[in-house]
């Protein structure tokens, strides 16, 4: 999308008209480093997005979509170090390249830094911008335990898994874009919707992210069967054990539980039982149904039409990834 | 003093009203763990006393002291991992008594509430709160790395290392002062004096404390040179090295680098030539200066003398421990 596009330009020439070097240097440097590493700005785009949609002047929530920026790249140091990640996006993570005290400093610097960038907006608009920015970032951390927590616990629900990735993940989305209608100063009914639409397609992105781990074909971009092999509860794997026969929930057990002989018939074997239990048939239906849902809230958006095409556009492309 | 006890009952009353059980527990738990474990109140008892002294119901302070005194909690949280700190008041610090994780994770959330409760307020109130506040807790952040930057470098100047303390405990003790200026809605010039006056005081503070770990009598309750044990480039260090002989400095650095022989033997010398180098006359008169400071800005405060009189006497007793 040539808007998108566009609108990720003008973001990374303000973001980096803001990275000037601060003291202390080792303080501030691996803020601009990891800033600087890349990634989609994928939410502060968003936040722009939606700032247009609702009819105001995109600059105007340049700022907003700094502190959503930043707020994510805080989330990502601080997980960084919590699961020992020496990489990320192929270049080492801060406390790899520096060290674990500046990765935790650092990383607390960057979320006081999201909250600074709202004293850029009027106080009721501040106020309103960081309660939904506050609510949103207890969501992430209790999301982030939850993860941690399910790591180690023999059952999980579905449900419970659902609520972890959307506070880990698909909340953020909601916000960004409910903070670009924030700026707009549209309806609390458009800034309600929005939030739900940016929900609803967050949990179906990672939801899809999942099922393509494991479904996907070679154009993803990952190997196939990672979570696979690394034992990780999806919902592919809580739907198979809820679903499957005692025979059938003793062998995935076994399949997650002891060292592989052979990886790839480790993931072909398990990938068969996905199947057999009609997990992957669920996760696909989940993955519908929360698109729908969200592309059935734009439809009742309080804007003019062309717009929800920009919204729809944007969201198709976003799930039309290989399937 | 009476008035001060009294506020502390309060705010503890207030504040464990307020810690409430809460899911995920392991992501809370730890959070009410440490912000029971104790300590003097002292940043949220500000707070609240100056709400007062500006005429307001300190009872309307008591969010934003709570806010105070859990970000003053996460920082002890995430500073006690970087200092690898196994204790804290006594007691297990939260990194050892659950984990790292579970310490970097709890301490986000801290900074993260410390900011939700400032949203009882008010956008124009809630604004001024949340920016002295952000501003605050990047300059705690700065002082903690300029802390780190010292441990490791040759040449600190004293200038850099007032800077440091500044910024890593006296900003604080600033900005709960103003905090309740806020609240009470005074002046500008009032809010920018209490700042002041706390400031100079934290500094005063914090120098006598330094002073003490040397040259206090076993009242002070911590053994008496703990910091040169420790070799803590303290402001006597610093100046003794700046106002030393060539043969003092040399002696100095060589017991500062060398394992002692014998610990009480290493006190007693380092703590001649602090007294030789005219080290401890400085720091003297420094914390006085700052004291001094702070009660020449209460003095030109515009309130009555009675609430004048309240903070002079906190003042003093705060100073006046066992020199």
């Amino acid at each position: 999308m040539q808007l998108i596009t566009h609108y990720q330009n003008e973001f990374l020439a303000f973001m980096n008209k803001h990275l000037t070097e601060r003291e202390p240097k080792n303080l501030y440097d691996p803020i601009h480093y990891i800033l600087r590493v890349g990634g989609k700005r994928l939410r502060p785009t968003l936040t722009m997005l939606s700032a247009d949609i609702f009819g105001a002047d995109y600059h105007k929530a340049l700022y907003a979509a700094l502190a959503v920026e930043i707020f994510h790249n805080f989330s990502l140091v601080h997980d960084d170090i919590m699961d020992q990640a020496p990489l990320r996006r192929g270049q080492p993570t801060v406390h790899t390249k520096w060290n674990l005290n500046t990765g935790i400093l650092s990383g607390d610097t960057m979320l006081i830094l999201a909250y600074q960038y709202f004293e850029q907006y009027e106080p009721n608009i501040f106020q309103e911008l960081a309660k939904i920015f506050s609510k949103t970032a207890i969501e992430v951390c209790e999301g982030q335990q939850y993860d941690v927590d399910f790591e180690r616990e023999v059952q999980v629900s579905t449900d419970q898994y659902l609520k972890m990735i959307a506070y880990k993940t698909a909340v953020l989305v909601g916000a960004a874009l409910k903070m670009g209608a924030i700026i707009a100063q549209t309806t609390q009914e458009n800034k309600q919707k929005i939030y739900d639409f940016g929900l609803a397609l967050g949990i179906a992105y990672q939801l899809q992210d999942d099922y393509l781990d494991t479904f996907g074909d070679d154009s993803f971009g990952k190997k196939i069967g990672g979570d696979i092999l690394q034992n990780k509860k999806t919902l592919l794997y809580l739907k198979a054990l809820e679903k499957g026969t005692a025979k059938q929930k003793q062998e995935l057990y076994a399949l997650y539980t002891n060292e592989p002989k052979n990886e790839d018939e480790k993931i072909s074997r398990v990938t068969e039982l996905f199947i057999a239990t009609q997990s992957h048939t669920y996760l696909r239906e989940r993955v519908e149904a929360y698109t729908m849902e969200a592309f059935a809230i734009l439809d009742t958006l309080d804007i003019p039409q062309e717009k929800k095409d920009i919204l729809k556009e944007f969201g198709s492309s976003l799930m039309n990834r290989t399937i």
